[in-house]
């Protein structure tokens, strides 16, 4: 059995870490750390986990003695977590955005914090990087919107069929945390749909770099907060530089995505849903309409929990590691 | 006392219409017509109308004997109710899309309909016709989505700063109307974001034809029913063709709608939210910044039942009556 | 004009009696004072009410020079700001527990606090003390969940059919005030229904009292938290001790309520709706039910923080500076 | 491989038949029936189980020639279809109401139908019937609001402790079925709380003739429509006829439930919540308290979809089968 510990498990990702977790046949989890619920059930901060007999445990980093550590700590934490892990030969897959980006640069002045621990890790997104991952010590989780809209730009800038995008994404309240602010209090966000970070979000530098491997590409990305517990819709709208039928267009993606096992490409006139993928580690993407003015709209769609966090830390861990990739995450999404 | 008749009245717009008109001071409700549920009491449809005391009757256009008439009848069959009204001197707020178009081939096209009867119809958008409004006989209340979309692009196209609009809008369910359908059932839209008719929306031409008077610009638009049960939020982005601060463009909007009734631009920094229109008809407008690639952000909020359909006719109806634009709809949003 | 202060207006109840208290004839609201938010306008708290042209400020009580006074004080607070107004010969509505009960003890006890200035208060139900109301220097405002409790519940206690009531009530989260707190975050409470202080809600023994002055009655209450933004419905179960068919008891329903101006009986198979009174002041009553067993089942809806708080508050200003009590407050609820 | 058949797999109980069915090990779909959808592929209705390769068909029962077949029928059209599948050698289990009762008489009052083929069935819930289940070839699964009173209220009337119980439910929309309606239409539901049927619901006799099975009686029941997807929650109002602390009440129930697979009992001071039982077969029953007037409160929070229809009906299969009960369905909760 792999021996795993998650640090910063009292959150949301550490919730869907666990409910992955407690279910993959060849992982134990021997540690969930959190500071302020230390000694307390897990089932007190994650009643859904009724079954799930271990506590919190208060323990530092250099005091795990694991295969492969999630770091599910805020982005500056991380960074001072993941390199005494890294140090101890042990695994690690980074929630935070402390080692996404290649440029330390773009991340110290998106995040406005000086990076003190730079290392070598891999972008975590299978789809882009799979076969580093496999040999990867350190892999970087990808961002929830940045998965959503990275997948859905791929064949675009790959192809050369655009030179900028318009991300415009929709996502579910728990992308915000487990944190109770203003903004997520039920009666502020119930009923109301908040454009927020409009042209400022973190995220658009990741998506930005990401995509950048595969071709120029200038991204710009709206995020909106909607009444909805998990998902990110991302609406992709680009104006082709050439002429292109929505047919070609779904050959593009299914080439591309034909032999992943988390992204399906719709039919034509099928829509991605949130139901769909409620839950699952999929990506589905969809809706590859062109409409008189020449604008060409793709949607994807995702849990933000799971492929745009914990699940895709589970699938990481599972390359890393040698297991399927889809270990413990079989099922599809639940619907109604 | 005006006399006015409401010709299928049954719907969400015909709930509205009596919301506002029962509490409106000059204004009497002589009829509200409803083949479907004539001589049953309005309240055993519009449960929150029990003060009411009006049935539903089934007069045919031609039997009603008023000073103005409200179509809130369907696409298509207003065009054979409202010149029966027209002939006989009876002024009219058509809620359908018969009488938006100046060009009938567009709505020909887009609504897939042969036209039988144009006639004279002034567009009821107060921000753009206000003074011919007062003076016409035939008001064709504009759609929803125009309606947001139309607001949050007026300064930018009359300025001449953008030749291409791209408007994603996120509708409440109550746009859909009162009839249930796969797409409006509870399991199926609640925690859904649903992407539809994502280049092919009648309401796409609507909002090319309006702002065209305003300057040459392409519009691009893509509807989201999201679970909400009122409001329309516009995101709506552009590349201005020349550099422009935040400030340059909030100073553009609130020359443009500083004297508007039911127009508020908001500060830099703040957020148009549905909660803040709820209900009411005003339009709020926000977000106005720009991002490094040059693409400019604007925001605009209505509840599309009033603002974006019965609200606007009720001020029509003010306006070609005679009585003050806000008349019987002082009332701000019910937040929360 | 009358010349009004709310004292504490940061809260949901406090922008609901600006809500009202805004488009009102006869009043002035000449200070809304708030520590925390002192000298920042209205709006920004408020974003509603994006008309209203003043700020907080942070006046303390005895420097309000006013007519009437709201204060929308917590439980506890208010017992040393109402004194100090009413010594100033200031009118004075109170929206918290502090003077609700008659009897001191089971204040002191329910609330766990010593009341250090108890004061002759009249209990702000116009339907149990509306001619007290009208002669009164200080007012209770009920509580949400007894407002609705005791409406349903008076004609079956005043006629001696019950001895024991088992009030099951749903509220919508604004109950819950305005403050986040982990039950109150969106992904917690979206999608669950929350039973809470399952015995010990201190609004139990508010109800038991003020029923208890119609006839002998043990009252049970249970409250829940649902997804819902604003109302409260409440399941009154009990077993009249005498065989009664539903028309007789929709008829002593009526008898007792026809001519109020809030109340609404509902026919036989009628069942009260949240969104038929959302935003207004009314209380629907209907649901008179009886089953095999001789169970009686009558249920009611109101909004919480209208009827249950700040509708009920203006009503009562109203009464007693001699307004019509429904004045500013004619509009009926916002459905859908 | 076991091969089942599903009879009607187009509602909501057959998509979640066929999730779960579709990731079990020991079985095999080889057919799931819709006479409307027949021939189109099973994920144009059921989105999310978009890799699942098959097509619905309009096969006859007595066309199929399976180990197992899943009645997912109507009222009433359940009795047409079992006796066949039956009579064939197949094993059935019926999600209708068609085989729930001992009491013909009872069903036919109830469900307003003349049972013209009753057969003898084994009610199917495990935990009361678990060995029966074992050896019978028809069970008939229970129905959503009787599973989570009945399990709520065992040990109460086991023990003698009561003789009326009021189970006040609140269920989520799925409950209602696929097929949109104006109830469950989002805009009339959404910021809503339902009470329907509020003493005629056919779930009243069928918990009234189970729970008698452990004593005498007598159950009032009321279902309320929530604005949530999935879950009931049940509040059981009782007086117990003797005094009982909260910890013996506790202690009754780990004692009745400690070995089930499915059910999980609360600490005191834990609350039932629908997201800890979300998309999964468990029952969690918690809030054991006693108000100052006797009152006893107990709550119980299910899957309507799962625990109370699908899920219960693989665990069915499963103990008929002599697979583990909960083969296929481990997993936990979906929180958030």
């Amino acid at each position: 059995m792999l021996e795993v510990a998650i640090i910063g498990a009292s959150g949301y990702t550490g919730g869907e870490l666990l409910r992955f977790l407690s279910v993959h046949e060849e992982v134990e989890v021997v540690a969930a750390t959190s500071r302020q619920y230390a000694n307390t059930p897990v089932r007190k901060v994650h009643p859904h986990l009724h079954d799930l007999d271990i506590e919190f445990t208060d323990q530092s980093p250099h005091d795990l003695d694991v295969d492969l550590g999630f770091t599910a700590t805020p982005h500056g934490a991380s960074m001072s977590i993941v390199p005494q892990l890294v140090d101890k030969g042990i695994k690690v897959v980074d929630l935070s955005g402390d080692y996404r980006f290649d440029n330390i640069g773009t991340y110290e002045k998106w995040y406005n914090l000086k990076h003190e621990k730079p290392l070598d890790a891999v972008y975590g997104l299978p789809e882009m990087y799979r076969e580093e991952i496999k040999k990867a010590n350190l892999v970087a989780n990808p961002g929830c919107y940045p998965t959503g809209a990275i997948l859905a730009g791929i064949p675009l800038v790959k192809e050369g069929l655009v030179d900028t995008l318009i991300a415009d994404s929709k996502s579910g309240v728990s992308g915000a945390g487990i944190k109770p602010t203003p903004v997520t209090h039920y009666p502020n966000i119930s009923d109301n749909i908040v454009p927020y970070a409009v042209t400022t979000h973190r995220h658009m530098p990741e998506i930005q770099e990401k995509l950048g491997k595969f071709g120029d590409v200038r991204v710009s990305f709206t995020p909106h907060l909607v009444p909805v517990i998990r998902g990110i819709i991302t609406t992709l709208h680009s104006f082709p530089n050439q002429e292109i039928s929505s047919e070609e267009i779904v050959d593009l993606y299914n080439k591309q995505y034909q032999a992943e096992p988390f992204v399906r490409v719709l039919d034509t006139g099928e829509t991605p849903r949130l139901s769909s993928v409620r839950g699952s580690n999929f990506c589905h993407i969809g809706c590859f309409e062109v409409d008189e003015n020449g604008r060409l709209v793709v949607v994807s769609a995702i849990d933000n929990l799971v492929k745009g966090a914990s699940g895709a830390a589970v699938a990481n861990m599972n390359l890393m590691c040698g297991f399927p990739e889809n270990m413990s995450m079989e099922g599809c999404g639940l619907h109604p």
